[in-house]
């Protein structure tokens, strides 16, 4: 692209191919239930989110960098699609499908760039640094807050039962105890006021 | 929300009220045309290119400090809205809206974290360290590339003059010669094209 500088250009070229995350969408309604959001935007929610929130972190980290796996951990959406947390079988060939992902579209970069982008989403996905275990819990929290604003959101759509919602949230406490605390008060809130059931979807409604 | 901790409180109000940036729509078109982009995932893209980019910048420079300006940069503008670059009027009362909103918003975090914020939207503004020149850069270079990408876009529907558009992008050469001549490269070759012209949108139809 109207450059005779090669590094320049594969940069550009990434550059360019990541504005597909704009499109790819996620199973979570925005705050104000107006339609689903996009994994662009969300992985933006999620890096001011860092910014404000680690201080209630347990284990010392460096926010900078929960704020690049945060900026990075969905990139591989692009050609491996949002998978959704409650979907068995799209976990199946997920592991797959990422690895091929990752490969095609951080290899666009320059090599050094390459690899430094995907230990970054190898990093966010193993959550084996304080700083991984953090973005994660992060990434966990997000739908909570949007699906307990939307009275349910996707749970609710997705006859999603109560103890599945608790187990995704459990490794939320193993970067924040606080945080933990949060998101077990709210789910238990959202059962109270009904917006987590154990209805599937397309149960026969109840007799009046 | 759901927790007796008064500042984890003010935070969250805080992430829930910025999930509207992602309804603030801007007048660049996507890569692919398909819709305008908003906000939110503008700014996740630009703090993307600040990690892709950065090399390219001629002054030292924290690159960490400049994702931060770019994921702050734009959330002024769930009250202030979006002004587009090439509008005179909405310049106007541009800053008085933009204060406002800088006022409101960021004073729904904690007062420590709300001067953070507040500090990190005046250093974008006002392009006075390395950090801001750059993020102010990329915020140039980035409606370059969508409009060239759709032929023309912005420009062409608001009939933006070739001299302007230059004009807007003499200002990363400030943070980076190469990019700033990249910049003046793409927009010779959409002169060139056609995507740029004098035309404006209602003037008469040429004669054939």
């Amino acid at each position: 692209m109207l450059t005779n500088n090669d590094r320049l250009a594969r940069q550009l070229g990434f550059i360019i191919e990541i504005d597909r995350l704009k499109g790819v969408v996620r199973h979570a309604p925005l705050a104000d239930g107006s339609r689903r959001e996009n994994s662009a935007e969300h992985s933006w929610h999620l890096a001011v989110m860092a910014m404000v929130l680690a201080e209630h972190v347990d284990e010392p980290l460096d926010v900078a960098r929960v704020i690049r796996l945060a900026l990075v951990h969905d990139i591989i959406e692009i050609d491996a699609g949002d998978t959704f947390a409650y979907d068995p079988a799209g976990y199946l060939d997920k592991a797959e499908r990422e690895q091929r992902a990752a490969e095609r579209l951080f290899g666009l970069l320059p090599d050094d760039q390459a690899a430094e982008f995907r230990g970054l989403w190898d990093e966010f996905e193993t959550r084996r640094t304080p700083e991984a275990r953090f973005a994660n819990a992060l990434d966990r929290l997000m739908p909570l807050l949007h699906n307990y604003l939307n009275e349910g959101g996707a749970w609710r759509k997705n006859g999603i039962a109560p103890e599945r919602v608790r187990g995704r949230m459990a490794p939320v406490a193993e970067s924040s105890a606080a945080l933990g605390a949060f998101a077990l008060a709210l789910v238990a809130d959202a059962v109270e006021r009904g917006y987590i059931t154990d209805t599937p979807p397309d149960a026969p409604l109840p007799a009046e």
